[in-house]
């Protein structure tokens, strides 16, 4: 092989692996100890069937043959023995990216999604909207294709839109369908907060998200050019500036140093470069972060206010922050590197096309498939299955830490 | 050096020490907080003794000139600073594979072994079990050797045999000389569940040793040639679907989601697609994951039978799934790339040859030095350190989960 | 860009901010859980604000055109997507160092320091002390400068005192002027010990440190040359030599198998290898590294003596060993790799004088601007938040691990 290309494009597969570590920490530290295994083996799981659904079906509608930059119509379970290595490698970076986009979704729901019905959910994005909204931007990266939304214009680098708020939107449908967790908006004061069970582990996520994310933007050049150092900067930068950015404004604005905003304000920058960071500036880079952070803020309080129950926070991170990236590319995003021809006014006319065209396809499919799911095998636990843990009442597992935190507090309800 | 190949296996030994993370969580977090710190420093001290065996001893054993495909006689101690580049990023790789087998054997014997014998049957491992067992099959990596088992046409591409069924060979005679865990069978109603102290840490350790396969099976070839993305995406196949194949199998006889069966299914497909993946298609690589998961649920009852208590499931792992594998290498392995010139009968019988050598010389000669050792001095710990548990009883220290445990459950019999 | 060095580069850059999740799992897993979130957020904003803080000013200082060989004078802000890519990759691997050096503070002065203090010390570290000093030995790395430290002979290769001993010396002068942790030296018998949260946490975080030090030091050399195998390999063998030697100390001397003693021998190893590890056999590396471990040990105890209340033991890692390895540099280096043109005894002198001039540089200037920050803001908790825990206190969060913590040491006081 002696590519240095496909090499990197390896090593960044291996970083976005590692995200998927770093979700499972992230929402298995902010999620309560009943049901943090089932957090846990969720993130696990989704993996294994996502990147089989990938293979299966996913990769072959994203990126085969293209009916007219609709959908793709062959590379349908390949048998990569037999592929060009190159061909091999696109697929071990794209069903990274696949499965990152999946696993968004666990976090939104945890604590009161039956494991069978979020498996569903996760074959549903991974096999069918996930590729199919790719198609429409991404299909050109290999020979074969041609998406309708890159025609037109629009840019989303390494998915600001494409990847983050694909996961963000099927995420809403989601939490919508099965609502708030018991105890979160019961007592009519507002959002309870309800006690996390490791936060450390939540921050150690957060970091291995941000490692993995030098991958994650680094890759989605596809080789390793002039662009990739300064790509990895803006990432770096920005992700600084979003944790600074959200957690300084909470700060200012209640007073509170707020763990959750500073690690989500650093993930929301992350996504917010996401879409640009090949083509803009350092400068813009931490512009783009500081208003990604500052976006989940404001997104988190919004859904406080509508009662919308995000365990974790990552409808304001990949959602909120995606869309806002994916602006950012039509109003930062240097015209030249961003080659599509456009003019600025034009360039952001094609962003806000790309953001509305996810957004219902997404968001739309999303409410129909697991409004239907939905009705046809319940996808909540029961109130006293919710009120016992998922650990216990799903898999059966008790753990030491869960035990103890019955025992801390008796009442049980939040905790 | 500017060498791509030589720059790949270094990138792939990274990989590999991540392995010693993934195995510390698993471990830990599937074993009760009175000994996990136990079985951290046991993890942490295992892989540092055992390098320092392997460069002083094993590594000569291992690929040192060969003395008629038995064991090699030279490079002991080697000076790296004087040795080629590409002997000394031979040795990274090859180090970090020696420790992999060893710290297999750590959660095998988990929560009642001493620390000290624990070190000592590292050391037998890494300084004499694995090295010697690793020259018949891959000595002729290096260009001074040549081993007799290869030399008869056993193919063990990355090591299902050389590495992980080593690893639990030693590991079950080990717990076989040191038997089950207190109250593990001590009621006669089979075997009894231990609380584990956290099992999301033990899915970031599955996910960690996941991840850290890319390198083990991709780092393999030890260049970086067309062969290495097909080897990531059959170790991805594999792994993916063994996690689905055990809990499924586990969910349709049980009717129970068992977060065990997936973590140990995943690794167990992994294990499988070992010895082969270089050598197979990826469907095959998916059948190879899907038995090798039903595998590691086959063996995980079969130790419940036979009480032998495993206390992480290593044993189905990575001697169950580990035979399985090199015997599917005979099964489905491309002959021609295979390379040895036997025909599918002559390779299927070669890949049994192997196994039974291996399981002959690991587990005789395991059993026959520890059997010694345990005879000079006890490897086991008093039933009173094993009740108190071997965090305080071993290494005097306690934590705050630990405290917490001893309150939650004050009976403390399984706790 | 098909560059191999710069793409090795980068690679060690991701594996040096892998360390700071390691510094997270270190940190938080030997504190208690009453201030770990405290602890891990600490770590994830000091990474946030260091590494802005050194784009805009620390690499220009350091690295800039060289005042003299005393500081830079510029490269301040730069926009990296208009920089030439070799810049941008040496940025982001000095950048991760950078924050390395910083986030040892956060250990040293855990449990006691307010946020917002902790932070202000972070910037002080990363955009003054750290760089000037930097510049003195490593201007030369790029063409603009030349340090005057380097130009007298004094070598560091990749920092055992540039990076960690400023880190632990600026964290001394911290922790004299901020003092021990309530309990730790109260009651007149010595030290008490504090339990810590989780140690196999901890245990986990040293491996991360112990994988990213390859990162560390075999990206120091900046190019992917014949060197680098040997510095990997001189890297692993410092690091488990001093694990062993640590531990074992301890073992002799108190007939105690001490799990911080093996962690931090272990670092301790690293710490010293790394300012020597491209010039030294890999016999001396074992050396270097054993006496780093005992270094580790004796230090720890006189910090003891001493009442300086290092909560980690940062200062014996990093400070102790990072003096021991700087000084070994002059005693086994290879004069002709080192390439100074000094003769040993004038080696072991300019190593002598750096040990000096780093030393009075960062202790004295960082007691200076930390003492006049404490007069004007005071760094630490008030007592009634110290005993509440600054989870609570400084953070106003709970988590479930804590609230059991509370409940299984009802009386509070070290717990």
């Amino acid at each position: 092989m002696q590519d240095i290309d496909l090499f990197w494009v390896i090593i960044a597969s291996t970083l976005l692996f590692l995200m998927q570590a770093g979700f499972l920490c992230l929402e298995t530290g902010m999620t309560r100890s009943k049901n943090n295994i089932n957090v846990a083996i969720k993130n696990f799981c989704d993996f294994c069937v996502s990147a089989l659904a990938f293979w299966l079906v996913g990769f072959g509608l994203m990126y085969g043959l293209s009916y007219q930059g609709w959908i793709g119509l062959d590379l349908f379970s390949l048998d990569f023995a037999k592929a060009p290595p190159s061909l091999a490698v696109f697929f071990l970076f794209q069903v990274m990216l696949c499965v990152t986009s999946v696993t968004i979704l666990s976090g939104i729901v945890a604590e009161r999604m039956k494991f069978g019905a979020y498996l569903f959910a996760a074959l549903i994005v991974s096999g069918l909207l996930y590729p199919v909204a790719g198609h429409w931007s991404w299909a050109g990266r290999i020979a074969e294709g041609s998406g309708w939304l890159a025609d037109l214009g629009f840019v989303d680098f390494a998915g600001s839109t494409v990847v983050h708020s694909v996961g963000g939107w099927a995420g809403l449908a989601l939490v919508l369908i099965i609502g708030p967790r018991l105890g979160r908006f019961d007592d009519g004061s507002g959002a309870q907060t309800i006690t996390p069970s490791n936060m450390p582990t939540a921050t150690l996520g957060a970091l291995l998200l941000f490692i993995g994310w030098l991958g994650f933007n680094g890759g989605s050049t596809l080789v390793l050019d002039d662009t990739v150092p300064s790509i990895l900067i803006n990432t770096v930068v920005g992700g600084c500036v979003g944790a600074i950015s959200a957690g300084g404004l909470r700060y200012a604005v209640n007073q509170r140093l707020d763990v959750d905003q500073f690690i989500n304000g650093a993930l929301g920058g992350l996504v917010a470069v996401t879409a640009n960071c090949f083509a803009v500036s350092t400068g813009s880079a931490a512009l783009i972060g500081l208003v990604g952070g500052m976006i989940v803020v404001f997104v988190s309080q919004l859904l406080e206010i509508l009662k919308i129950d995000d365990a974790v926070g990552a409808i304001p991170v990949h959602l909120g922050a995606g869309i806002w990236g994916t602006l950012a590319t039509g109003f930062y995003g240097d015209l030249e590197t961003l080659g599509t021809g456009l003019n600025r006014l034009e360039q952001i006319g094609a962003q806000v096309l790309g953001v509305l065209v996810y957004g219902i396809w997404t968001f739309g499919m999303a409410y129909l498939v697991f409004s239907a799911g939905n009705a046809a095998f319940r996808f909540r636990v029961s109130e006293e299955e919710e009120i016992a843990g998922l650990n216990i009442s799903e898999l059966g597992i008790h753990q030491e830490s869960e035990l103890q935190a019955s025992i801390a507090t008796p009442d049980g309800t939040l905790q």
